[in-house]
């Protein structure tokens, strides 16, 4: 029996890995793609080498620099907002936005999908709980499948590569749930936007973990 | 007065040299962009870097790995397939196609005008000579357009970033005698693909160039 393929991005944080873990369950052989991109939180990429050895799956691990400023994910010089509590987080474009990112992101896994033959690509975007990032959108993830069907050798030769963004309509306590039902060893996952020993507990990404994990009446095991 | 910004896709070639003037010649004030990922023709880059030199012009160099195998461009353990002569080259995706390449050239362009405030992305991209490549086609550079607008804060909030592939449709006869028109220094390109210390004459793309300067009546300044 043939298995299919699927590349699934795989950033180290709790959505990637339920994400990933989906996957599997949908009985695609996964092959992770992790990127290293000056990120201030890199302790997620130990993460994500942890859960991909944990299942023994092929792992890229993909370094590229954004040298242009911009964005408090990459740039020291820009300051988080931590807001007051998840009620507060904005719902406009957060200074956490990476220009680009998830553009980036895909067309390196459509390039993946392409050379390995896979058939999907797994992405863990959420637009319920990142509703200000404009590249977590339903209509965008549509274009870009669109644009590999338009752009590729395999999209000429009538190979479909198609993008699933199973947590998209998610909430994090949804998340959380599936998560556990699914096995995946949350406490080797990272979602802390600042690169401390421990999750800071301020961000806007620490505060949607912890309400998560509070509607699920779940303990956080890195807490 | 303040100046229309441009970031341009700088390989080094004689094409993408030619769209970094001809951006110039629209009033843009122009950010090069160079991509160094894994190529084995990398001696392009060095020309890159004497092309943005020559004019004083900001330039990001951006390195990246495409770890997956593919392409006879980025794996040396891939031959060339030389054509006979220029009637030869095949009019199907040959195999220096790097898998998904303009995207992600594409996409790292989209975040830095995104962060340099940038309208246009210029592209010396070519529906005429390298009718082969998928992602070279005006339909798909289209989408990245729409992409871009879908999938960036730029575009959620109103700004445009527009592509310009200003050789989409110009033959290489024309080509050359654009850069001539232009004053591009040809002398500092190199199309190479193989990264020797002359150019080898016999792979598609110095075939190309040597039809492009034979029909121009111009002597190619690299011989």
């Amino acid at each position: 029996m043939k298995f299919k393929k699927a590349i699934c991005l795989l950033s180290g944080g709790l959505d990637s890995a339920a994400c990933l873990y989906f996957a599997r369950s949908q009985g695609y052989r996964v092959i992770a793609l992790t990127f290293d991109y000056g990120q201030r939180h890199d302790c997620e990429l130990r993460s994500a080498h942890a859960l991909a050895k944990k299942i023994a799956i092929k792992h890229y691990d993909v370094q590229f620099a954004m040298p242009w400023r911009g964005s408090a994910l990459t740039d020291k010089a820009v300051l988080f907002h931590d807001a007051k509590d998840v009620e507060h987080i904005s719902k406009r474009i957060p200074n956490t936005y990476v220009p680009a990112r998830n553009s980036i992101f895909l067309s390196l896994a459509a390039s993946c999908a392409e050379a390995e033959g896979a058939s999907a690509i797994f992405i863990g975007a959420n637009a319920v709980d990142y509703s200000g990032y404009p590249d977590c959108r339903p209509a965008y993830l549509k274009t870009f499948e669109i644009l590999i069907k338009k752009g590729t050798k395999a999209g000429a030769e009538g190979r479909t590569i198609k993008i699933f963004a199973p947590l998209l309509r998610l909430s994090k306590k949804q998340i959380v749930l599936l998560a556990l039902k699914l096995g995946v060893p949350i406490e080797k996952t990272w979602s802390c936007y600042r690169g401390g020993k421990k999750p800071c507990g301020r961000c806007d990404s620490c505060l949607l973990r912890a309400k998560g994990f509070l509607d699920a009446g779940i303990k956080d095991p890195l807490l």
